[in-house]
This record gives structure tokens, sequence and C-alpha cells, in this order.
């Protein structure tokens, strides 16, 4: 519609997505809390996940050896992504929070950047839990055709951080996997409706 | 503008978005055509990994011993995870041409759906190969406080097999990511033209 005048198209627009774009950002912003809260949880399970015991080296002979998540790069890796998942959900948190008070400058840019950065977050976050989730799988059941014991019959308490650990933090990975679901379905809404 | 009449609104919309949403599939095609190749060529680097190798069980006496991929659990994940990709990237490939072809039926439907089905595999894709990584790092250079020994200064042509497959796995997972970038991309420009 070329005879429509430019200057009534973003008043057009902008009337038209602003229920929609609210309901958005109070879902976005209940996701980054939830993003927040289950990383940090994550990560202070497994950081607390410190365990020493005596371990026969010599028939009479005992040495405490202490077993502790950075012994494996996978699990530091892990923690290295909770912590900038953490990091990152306070910053656009914060944002969230700041465009629903004040609801102005371009909410469809920030719901556009958002969306983006959201995306790569949750590769690093899926890759970052399936590494950690292998090596503790093998800590847990071994591998016969390598030769790899299983630890967890010897660490028990630090196993049991390592599990509570990665089944907590698969909730960091859905919620930025329903983040990137809010922000496409509010895309689309907006598009529908304009 | 609530004087604009109802029935102008959709041709508007639509004559305003068709560029953006040609160049948006072709862009899409090419990064699933991307996907189902570098997918297929992982999983078949992976599948043709075994190995066998005579391994002294006792001295002066050897068994041949074989390395499969399927001894560890990772790296079944991965080889499942990597073949949903692949089927996957056939059927949403062919709709899209299909949609090139025929660009009839909400394209932006189409994007909606796909983008929201794209970041549900990115995670699977990223997690599978985060697992199948950090299992395999283990293989490549062991880890002393576990006492886990590699296994690649033995089996030399199954690791480069294994490293070989992830380096390559690396790139469904990026082609994932830029396909959801590429929707919210198109997502956005129809807002902004509309």
């Amino acid at each position: 519609m070329s005879v429509e005048s430019p200057a009534l198209a973003p008043e057009y627009k902008s009337s038209a997505g602003t229920g929609a774009t609210k309901n958005h950002v109070v879902v976005d912003v209940v996701l980054r809390v939830m993003l927040f809260a289950t990383a940090l949880v994550a990560i202070i399970v497994m950081v607390t996940s410190k365990q020493t015991k005596l371990i026969p080296v010599a028939p009479g002979m005992a040495l405490p050896i202490a077993a502790k998540f950075n012994q494996t790069p996978a699990f530091i890796y892990y923690v290295v992504a909770l912590s900038v998942a953490c990091f990152y959900s306070i910053i656009t948190g914060l944002l969230s929070v700041l465009a629903l008070v004040k609801p102005t400058g371009g909410p469809t840019k920030m719901m556009f950047h958002f969306a983006i950065l959201d995306a790569l977050l949750l590769g690093i976050m899926a890759s970052a839990t399936g590494a950690a989730g292998g090596v503790g799988y093998i800590g847990y059941k071994g591998n016969n055709h390598t030769g790899w014991n299983k630890i967890c019959n010897i660490y028990g308490t630090f196993c049991a951080h390592i599990a509570g650990s990665l089944t907590v933090s698969l909730l960091p990975s859905i919620a930025l996997l329903l983040l990137v679901w809010v922000s496409v379905f509010a895309l689309s809404k907006k598009i529908a409706r304009s």
C-alpha cells in the first residue's frame, strides 16, 4: 500500500503489538529468573562436590585422595558454561524488566537480539551438559571395553553431587529453549496482528 | 490506524514481505542441504571407525580386540542424534523447496514451525556433540585422577575416525544455529516492513 503515508505506519504497528509484547516480556522475565536460579544451583552443587577418601595404594597402606570436579576438563567446561548462563541471565533479565517498566525503544529489536543470543547460549549450555553427562555416565557405569573403571562405588558423595547438578542443569537448557520459542512465537504473533 | 480498512491490511502485508521471504527460503534450503551433507559425513566417519588390534593379555599371548563406536553409550547417542538431524533435514528441506517453487500457504507459519523445531534439534545436536566430545577427550588424553587410560595410543585409526567425525559434526550444530538465526531475522524483517 504505497498510498499510506509513511508517518502513520509506525503508529499502526506499535498500537497493534503492545498487549502481546507485554505478556511476552513477563514470560521472558520469569524464564530468565528460572534460568538464573537453576544455573546457580547447578554450579553450587557441582563446585561443592569435593570428597576425600582413604584409598588403599599398597597392602596395609592407604592415602587420602580427593575427587574434585576440576580434575575433569568436561566438568570445568560445564561450570564455565553455567557461569556464563548465570551472568547472561542477570543482564538480559534486568533489560527485560526495564522494557516492562518503561516500554519504549523498540521491543521488537530487543526481542530479536535476545532470540539470537538465547539460541547461541542454548547451543553452548546443551553441549556443556552433554559433555559433563557423557563423562559422568562413565564415572557411574564405567566402560569395560576401554578399561575405564567406575568411580561412583568409591566416591559416593562426589557422584551424588555430580548427578544432582546434572539433573538440575537440564532446567537452564530447557529455559533457554523456551526463551527462543517465546521470542519466535511473539515475533510471529506480531506479524499476524500487524 | 483504525481508519485503515481491514480488507487492505493483508494485501499490504503480503506485498511487503515477498522479496525478503524468498531470499530467506533460499538461504534456508542451502543451510538444510549443508545440515544433511555434514551430518551424513559425520555419521559415516563414525560408524566406519572399527579397528581391531592384537592386544597383549599375558606374556607371549595377544588377543585381537576390536574398538567400535557402539561400545560407548555417548557415541551411540551421538549417531542417533545425527541420524535424526539427517532425516529432519531431508523432510524440512523438501518442504522449503516446495515453499520456494509454490509460495502459497503462509510462509510465516512455516517459518515459525521450522524455527521451533530447529531450536529443539539444536539443543539435541549440541548435547550429543558435547557428550561424544567429552568421552572422546578422555580417550585422547586419559584422566590420571580417575585412572582412565587413554586409548588413542593403541587404537590410532579408531581415534582418527572419532576426531574427524567430531570435527565435522560441529557443522550440523552451526547450521542449525544459523537456521534459527535466519528464521528470527526473517520474522523481525517482516515486522519492520509491515
